[in-house]
């Protein structure tokens, strides 16, 4: 009998971790090599399947493949691409059914947020009403911890450590040139929805910050803001600001949005973060210094979690292991049992339930001001930003790994993705 | 006979191991107790000596002294005050004497830039003038690695750490997203006058990333900096520019004033970094993502270069020595004997050769095009990334140190600062 292959692809924005999952799918689909075939990965994600462009992983050895648990980004490439419905577009799907017949393939994990496993619910639907045997398993991947059903999402836990180390790193810096200089810093994160990340701006409050939280949760109250960062910079001489790139006036427009033109008549180009520091000039006269980390917070790999790159790694395993039991149409989650000592187990979620639903932090996670977090929202992070797990380093860089990326032979005709 | 006792401050923008000087300086004196007295520190640097501010180290604990060598930021307070000349303001430099003479200090180590070493030298040249034995040791610090007679700067080495590291990450991300989504990722380091730290965004061409630098060094050829972004892109299919804050147009402006105003007329937020991905935006289309680093790249110390933060506390270290050994009016020096292995020694330079004097980069450390390092510009930047030399953690951050920092009671009327 016929081993039957594996595919894996990764979906939209990378993280730091995402790479530790495909490292989990990968060894244990290896180590069970008397019941998965070969394992294919999408180049550029769900794209490489379409395109019939897949990446044989077996032509990688198992050290290039271990590299992938300390190398960010996505090691087959990604996509932002966006399957239509069944109704408007099924001849995507009936491709990606065809591409996966034509390739032995089995099993389909893919790793993504919200949208893949809407995705990968279909596709295990589509499956069956075509008579084709699919296993689909979602391993769940954002940074914005935005995914229903699991405690948390691997590749935030990193951001947010990023975030706190940075701002504290940063707080530190300002309240040494506060006297003479700068008394404000803003650092702008990303969380076009949900103010996770910028939460974890918060757990530096704990060793005597002065920090100000500007989440997309709470509509921007110009005023409020204003007066917070006074009493601040009164009370400890200087502040910092992390203020989410989703942050919104009340009508809805984002901060960044200011209206404004350069001199070509082009709009705007700045972010939240400059917007912020120039009202607080205006405002109170303060110096400021504002930062944006944009890619450098998702890609930080050299400062992740090693919560974060274990839960990433197990999840992957989790996935391979659920296939390998029958499971289908799933998502390996993380179940939170305590918070300290941390504790939690991985369990298991149907799609139907996770795909295209967006989890925001509860208002209790926000402190009754609006600018900062709750001792509950910190007891949740905390846990997710334990320990650190360092990448190798040669020449003072540290060594990532470029996998060889070679392409499958394809077996079938061209397929136009419109 | 009564000790001398010795006064440290720190000068300017601080970095990510400015206190390991700091460290240096006082671990030494109290090592030489027999001939050192107390170590005074400036509350935010030499503005502490003019107000009659003195923080009395000698409260601090071992411990609290040791931690200084892994905490970012200047622990005493810095501060951006540049003493008048002596002619303009002679009352200053005899205050600042009055109170070393009220506090019997007769050693002055002062841990800053170009500007600092200048203070350093009048003082001592004014000390010998009033007839008061002060011996004043300047302990180079500076980013922006600009001093004269000396290899390097300490706090350059780590900046270029954080810099080649994080353009290396956010490559990596940048090329998996290519394919449907960001092409062109630009980074925005310091450096107003000289390109050092942006050089060091080229180190990361020797891992097969394509990579754009723009120097202050080098006016703004739009054309050119066009061409070689859509060359870079159509080859690799995306590419990172790093961009210093300083680069400018041929005529001098810098490339963050475009003249633009936002909807209240205010003059444009943004730095360099949004202006050039805007840029390449109109001129090839292509989606892209900026940041801007700021403060994060200076005060980063939980990715700090282990040659950096152990040159800082021998320099700090040597300059307490030099001190005891009788010299005045010098600052020690990193003095290279091989590139690879990389080997260095201490030297000595005198302060009148190093006052307000800017060492910018080499034309040969900067390719023929103007966009890239040169491989001798390799050479030299190299050795000063190497090693890792991680803070504790506790809680999932870094545990940095901030100090009692207890004034000693004033024996002097106050004195205005103008």
């Amino acid at each position: 009998m016929t081993l039957l292959n594996a595919f894996y692809a990764q979906s939209g924005g990378v993280t730091s971790v995402i790479n530790a999952s495909a490292c989990g799918v990968i060894e244990t689909a290896r180590r069970h090599g008397d019941r998965i075939g070969q394992v294919f990965a999408g180049r550029n994600g769900i794209l490489g399947a379409l395109a019939e462009d897949l990446i044989d992983t077996g032509l990688e050895s198992a050290e290039a493949i271990a590299a992938l648990r300390t190398t960010p980004s996505g090691a087959f490439g990604s996509c932002r691409y966006k399957l239509k419905s069944l109704e408007k577009n099924r001849r995507e799907y009936e491709r990606l059914i065809e591409v996966f017949k034509a390739h032995g393939i089995g099993y389909f994990f893919y790793n993504g947020g919200g949208d893949s496993a809407d995705t990968c619910f279909k596709m295990s639907q589509l499956s069956q009403s075509m008579g084709y045997a699919l296993q689909a398993i979602h391993v769940p991947k954002t940074i914005d911890n935005d995914l229903p059903l699991t405690d948390c999402c691997p590749g935030f836990g990193s951001v947010a450590k990023y975030v706190a180390v940075s701002a504290l790193e940063a707080s530190f810096d300002v309240r040494s040139m506060a006297a003479t200089s700068t008394k404000v810093f803003v650092l702008e994160v990303m969380g076009r929805h949900a103010g996770w990340i910028a939460a974890a701006g918060g757990l530096i409050e704990s060793q005597g910050i002065p920090v100000v939280i500007l989440f997309p949760e709470i509509p921007f109250d110009r005023p409020a803001f204003i007066a917070r960062v006074d009493a601040l910079v009164k009370q400890h001489g200087y502040c910092t600001v992390v203020v989410s790139e989703g942050c919104h006036h009340p009508d809805g427009t984002f901060l960044a949005e200011q209206g404004s033109k350069d001199a070509f008549g082009h709009a705007q180009l700045g972010g939240a973060a400059p917007v912020v520091a120039q009202m607080v000039k205006e405002a109170l006269g303060h110096k400021f210094h504002w930062a944006v980390a944009d890619y450098l917070q998702r890609a930080a790999r050299h400062i992740a979690s090693a919560t974060d790159v274990r839960q990433a790694y197990e999840l992957g395993q989790r996935a391979v292991e659920l296939a390998l039991e029958g499971r289908n149409a799933v998502m390996p989650t993380i179940e939170r049992t305590a918070d300290e000592p941390y504790a939690y187990r991985i369990g298991v979620a149907p799609l139907d339930q996770v795909a295209n639903t967006e989890k925001f932090m509860p208002r209790d996670f926000i402190s009754a001001d609006g600018f900062g977090i709750s001792d509950k929202c910190r007891r949740y992070l905390l846990p997710l930003i334990q320990g650190e797990d360092y990448p190798a380093y040669a020449g003072g860089l540290p060594v990532y790994v470029s996998l060889k990326n070679q392409a499958v032979a394809k077996k079938l005709p061209a397929f136009e993705i419109v």
